[in-house]
């Protein structure tokens, strides 16, 4: 007897898989070690994997077996999963033209490359008719979605990210926490101002003693180096694989802070990555649930556990002996107090958490209005500024600290910017229902021992994949779904307590 | 107008290429980078971009393509031989069934896994059976492609890597080097054991200062590494792309002379490859000629160059400075007769380049045997040791030292052992044609410039890819095909002058 429509689907999938997998270990290569010269044979490259992979995807035999495997009975709660999203990525492959696909790829080249120039000359006149051209076709990608999964034209782009999230939802999380930030950034830095400030430990540091640092805090926390790697790119990253996980990050010799808690950032996508349902490797619902999710884990890690006075506590005279430090600033109060300083600045990608929201927010509110055809891109530098005297009280001094500042629009990126800031409260919510669930976790972050942590996250989250919703997983893991208020009080707890 | 068949044909090859490409970093990332735990998911990846390669290659319109191509008029010499080329490839693909592929892959996996152990335990009768059933579809592979590729058994195996390479060409030039060598080793032992032996420099010589050094010769010699990079690996290689080209290396803290050649072996194929037609790449006329073209040109290197008393002239105050070394040791005439020191041995790949035909012969001998039916897996020890007594009058003292030295038969390759020696006699001739048409070249390399050697190997060899058979690049190179001769006198004039 042959295999069933659904096993047929379940095994080319898994060829996919294998093929995504390869790009991944591309995509490192290309950050870490590719010299030079090699870029336009990695791009050949890289082209014909995805036209194999979009090839094998769009197959019409695949819309034969979905409509088949959907007939059929008897799938169990993770096939019937699998299934959906087996579906879902074949809806959004197949919602284009491959007209239109190829105008995109054009358009979002040239795009990027005007964006580099453009950033670098602050001047965005120069960006502009490139980003109008490519939100032209956006729009266009976003109906065609639209139309081929019955969802709004914004929904349609967010759920390549996030899989159900919808705009409506997010608007009422977001309202809720642009109400909170202003006020409670003015007390945190009224408070701030009234403590002694912090100080920072002085280099230089050598890379290899950081390096020595970072693998020895990632290995405390659960990293295995038999089934991943350290390497170093201008941008951190984690890619690779699930059994091969490729952290990046990059060292200052001036300040090894900042880079030490990329790392710890990274190493909670890695760990997410590791924990996912072995049994259904090289499956849709075997792979990270979302975008929003998989930042919820980075964070928690980052934010929730490695900026904590707990940690701290213990890693404090790690950090002392790795660099034969001497003095106050080593001491665990002073690196708390350095770790969770906040200062606004124009700069997303330099954000403390307090303050990451509203850049946030900001490019949220932009992109929708963009897709909405409500503002234009000759528009947006005075709406940005705007909105950064709203959220912040700051006005970017150029269009470079501006809306030229992030790459995410410019290379076609829409719909992605809201995961940023879900991920966070989701972690907040999460390590708060870790906390209660197991009173053995906070005491083994301070004593250095993430066994607990790690064991309440693979179970509530790491190995569920993508069975559920993000909605499901975390009413599943918490309680309830997402909640702002968890987020809130977290930041009055570190900021204000 | 659709592009016409042949137009077609080179669209489809050069995807192909991309995917060889992305193989290619692959097969890297494995040897230097990947951690142990990816083992398995690695494999299914290689696998399932094996399978896409394999299905594209032999999808039924190739053969269409290329019979409509053949009767195409008006194609150019280049045009005409990637034609020739591309049909060549398309045969050998063609020639097996699937069950035969499948077959094989299994045996090959078991078969090499045995061997580990076998030369592990010195035991070749656990990989006995293996090599029996792995041999048995081997005689069946070289009878297909003998079918489809009208050729002699051995021949079929032998043309994946020689492309119109004969066992009977072979056989003559192996059979004269054969009767010269033993006598010619027994005056170069004697007249070294009356010269003043070598002295070693003494270590331990930092693994960064080794690398500093090999990075600054392989530059000297014309390495650009915006085009390539140097890592290490167990076994070293050179792989990666013609952009992107990926040497490899390992480090003893003891003695650094054995890998430095071993880099700039492998330099010589690095510059190969750099060197093909810039125009045809990702087509079959575009790459290297055959295995023993490239063996040419990494023994070019690292025989005729750089273990001559002229290069070492120029090298040897550079690795002295390297490690800041004192002593006769480091003299040009010391360190020449440390590089050209001949002790037959029982391994092959320590061999020095007056001993190491003999292990090709022998190997070669025995795997036609074996192909032809003559000689069965059981009998090898035996014949192995009688051949190792007559051609260098050593008996293993195991195994392991003999017939389970050499992975080649155990993982699949047959046909392949010829070409070192090949590739060895082309190195001489090739050389000598170049120093006589260029009288700039030999005083370049004594004195460190290598641009007048590259810029006739350039054109009389990297730049021709694979337009002209081995015969015919040898002709045009160097006045004739492949002559033993030249080789003999190289020994002569190195080893006994």
């Amino acid at each position: 007897m042959p295999p069933s429509p659904y096993h047929q689907l379940e095994d080319r999938v898994r060829r996919f898989s294998a093929l995504d997998d390869v790009a991944a270990i591309l995509e490192w290569d290309l950050a870490t070690m590719m010299p030079p010269g090699a870029a336009d044979g990695r791009s050949d490259q890289v082209a014909a994997l995805k036209a194999v992979r979009h090839g094998m995807l769009t197959a019409p035999e695949m819309g034969d077996l979905i409509a088949a495997a959907t007939a059929e009975t008897g799938l169990d709660r993770w096939q019937t999963a699998n299934l959906r999203e087996i579906k879902r990525k074949w809806a959004h492959a197949t919602a284009l033209d491959e007209a239109l696909v190829t105008a995109l790829s054009k358009a979002v080249s040239a795009c990027e490359m005007a964006w580099r120039q453009a950033r670098a000359d602050a001047d965005f006149a120069t960006a502009r008719p490139h980003l109008e051209r490519l939100l032209g076709l956006i729009r266009e990608v976003a109906a065609a979605k639209a139309d081929a999964l019955g969802l709004g034209a914004y929904d349609a782009l967010l759920d390549e990210f996030e899989p159900g999230g919808r705009a409506d939802e997010i608007d009422a999380v977001f309202r809720d926490l642009g109400d909170f930030l202003p006020g409670f950034l003015g007390q945190v830095l009224e408070r701030q101002a009234a403590a002694p400030p912090a100080r920072v430990p002085r280099g230089p540091f050598p890379i290899d003693r950081q390096r020595a640092l970072a693998v020895r805090l990632m290995e405390v926390i659960g990293f295995d180096f038999d089934y991943g790697r350290l390497d170093v790119s201008h941008h951190p990253f984690c890619g690779g694989t699930v059994d091969d996980v490729r952290i990046t990050t990059r060292y200052d010799e001036d300040d090894f802070t900042s880079g030490l808690m990329g790392v710890l950032h990274e190493t909670g996508h890695a760990l997410y990555e590791r924990g996912l349902p072995r049994e259904w490797r090289g499956c849709p619902v075997g792979e990270a649930l979302s975008t929003s999710i998989h930042e919820s884990q980075s964070l928690l890690l980052e934010m929730q556990v490695c900026r904590s006075r707990g940690f701290l506590g213990f890693a404090a005279p790690v950090m002392q002996e790795a660099f034969d430090g001497d003095g106050p600033a080593w001491d665990a109060d002073n690196l708390y107090r350095h770790y969770t300083r906040v200062t606004p600045g124009y700069i997303r990608v330099d954000a403390d958490e307090v303050t990451y929201p509203a850049h946030v927010i900001l490019r949220y509110r932009l992109e929708k209005a963009m897709i909405a055809g409500d503002l234009m891109p000759a528009d947006l530098p005075g709406a940005w500024n705007e909105g950064m005297e709203d959220l912040l009280g700051l006005t970017p001094p150029s269009d470079a600290e501006g809306c030229l500042q992030d790459v995410h629009w410019y290379d076609g990126a829409w719909g992605y910017f809201p995961t940023y800031t879900l991920g966070a409260m989701a972690a907040a919510q999460i390590f708060d229902a870790a906390r209660r669930a197991d009173p053995a976790i906070e005491p083994g972050i301070t004593a250095g021992d993430f066994r607990p942590l790690f064991t309440w996250l693979g179970a509530a989250v790491h190995s569920k994949g993508a069975l559920l919703s993000s909605r499901e997983l975390l009413t599943e893991a918490t309680g309830r779904p997402l909640d702002p208020e968890i987020f809130k009080t977290h930041l009055e707890r570190r900021y204000l307590a």
